[in-house]
């Protein structure tokens, strides 16, 4: 992918406060001066990047259901995780896969990159398509807890009429894996 | 929408620490019970919530292009905004539609209402879809500098090829926008 960068309407920053370094985010407020000369502030959370992936197996997507703590409440989602530092996204990928399903998988193919919040965070998320999947077993970390299944476009089509599947990266790949079906590329 | 929640394997809160609460998102950290009885902490960021409107003029999608502090550079993106206490999503969507791109419209339509990063995140994102929209002038916010254009499908995917275009939303409407034009819903 080439990617075409602009600095239009820049916001220069004069000063960054930090406010929090947890384990996954990390919070700060950048004072900024505006292209009109006027100041502003930015509350932005830094976040390491995840991946997730639109696996298919005999033309059903795995979806993973987890306790999601900021909604109060449990996701259906596909299968997803942040990166370890210096990790390769297309290894972390296939290793969060293996880990929650159990799968393994060949090739994987970048779908699309994207940023989830890009108004308050600069998370990325790596979006990726597996096919060609081996069963195995999942192994969790030791703080994940999760149900696996496997869902035809249109059952997924009704988990997300239902509000089961209400997050952009699954939305996303269902979009995605839709347009494949009906096109033939992403 | 009718909405099914769930909990399975609810995480139970035993303690929630306020960190930070800045003009648009807070932050807190919460000490929870896992289902298997051990601890954890969960780092969440708390938002008003936001809208995001597919606006359709004459074949084309509105986009405008601003800065992103947390990327350190512009996006071009569907027009967008974060809802103020209180407000209908919808009235949100059709007052952020005009003030940045000075088109009016009748009738919105709620594509998806969706999180974008469930796992530190509770933001919900409500995308809506406008036609029959009138031209007028926009009235931006005094901190909120952007340009607006109109792009086909093609060339919005172009640009979502080249990185010009790489946010959740943006893509989410793309893809709702291609599967509207093959099947006739979204």
């Amino acid at each position: 992918m080439k990617t075409e960068h602009s600095n239009k309407f820049e916001e220069v920053t004069v000063q960054t406060e930090a406010i929090f370094k947890g384990k996954i985010i990390s919070l700060q407020v950048d004072h900024v001066r505006l292209p009109n000369g006027e100041m502003a502030t930015r509350e932005i959370v830094r976040h390491p990047g995840a991946v997730c992936v639109l696996a298919v197996v005999n033309g059903r997507m795995l979806v993973v259901e987890q306790y999601r703590k900021p909604l109060g409440r449990s996701q259906v989602e596909i299968p997803a995780g942040k990166l370890d530092p210096g990790e390769d996204p297309m290894e972390a990928a296939r290793r969060e896969l293996e880990e929650e399903t159990g799968y393994r998988c060949g090739e994987l193919k970048l779908i699309s990159s994207f940023y989830t919040s890009p108004g308050f965070a600069d998370e990325l998320l790596h979006l990726y398509y597996a096919e060609g999947l081996t069963a195995g077993e999942a192994h969790l970390d030791e703080d994940e807890f999760l149900d696996c299944e496997a869902l035809t476009l249109e059952e997924a089509k009704r988990y997300m009429a239902e509000g089961r599947i209400s997050d952009a990266k699954t939305i996303t790949a269902l979009y995605a894996w839709q347009a494949y079906q009906l096109t033939g590329s992403f």
